[in-house]
């Protein structure tokens, strides 16, 4: 990801992508020390297998539909409905629809200095 | 704002407001130790004043339009657009049409405490 990032205060576009969903690709759309934004692309049938982050983070669909599994429970996220999770969460994602998410991860002192 | 909070992995409901918007109140969506998720429900012509929070913060304009003025830098910030801001950044708000916006807070240690 060598775009250069947006700085504080600066608009970041994160409408829809609509018909330029098909050829996107998940873009990391800022970082600072505490926290880091990026969207998420995800083809319909794709999945992100379980995994965790160090920090809270909070999921918000911007368009399509997936399903978000923790443990034994699962959650269906479409357009304009988010959730959030703590830290150490197990997670899976997958997508029922073309879809696109914004990712909120708040980073951990021990991210800091691992990520960079 | 008493009303229960979701909890970690539930789904909420972020959509824009539409014809709701002009009977709505700001509302807490959720807060845990470490951030502070809300939308700000801002009618045409209504302002913010200056302040500051201690921790950053996201601000994503669900609906509507509003000027973001960070100093002597003014951003203007429509639907599916957000702005990231350092903690301790004075801003202030106002709102060209009626409009919601997201706000995420990332909450310091010391807030924590003050604020419970």
């Amino acid at each position: 990801m060598s775009l250069p990032h947006p700085g504080p205060g600066e608009p970041i576009d994160v409408r829809p992508l609509g018909p330029r969903l098909g050829a996107a690709a998940s873009t990391a759309l800022f970082r600072t020390d505490d926290v880091e934004v990026m969207r998420l692309v995800l083809p319909k049938g794709k999945s992100v297998p379980e995994h965790h982050v160090e920090g809270e983070m909070t999921l918000q669909c911007l368009e399509g539909t997936v399903d978000v599994q923790t443990g034994d429970q699962a959650q269906r996220l479409s357009a304009g409905e988010m959730l959030y999770l703590y830290g150490h969460t197990p997670y899976s994602l997958s997508a029922l629809e073309d879809a696109s998410l914004l990712m909120t991860m708040l980073r951990k002192g021990e991210n800091s200095k691992d990520d960079d």
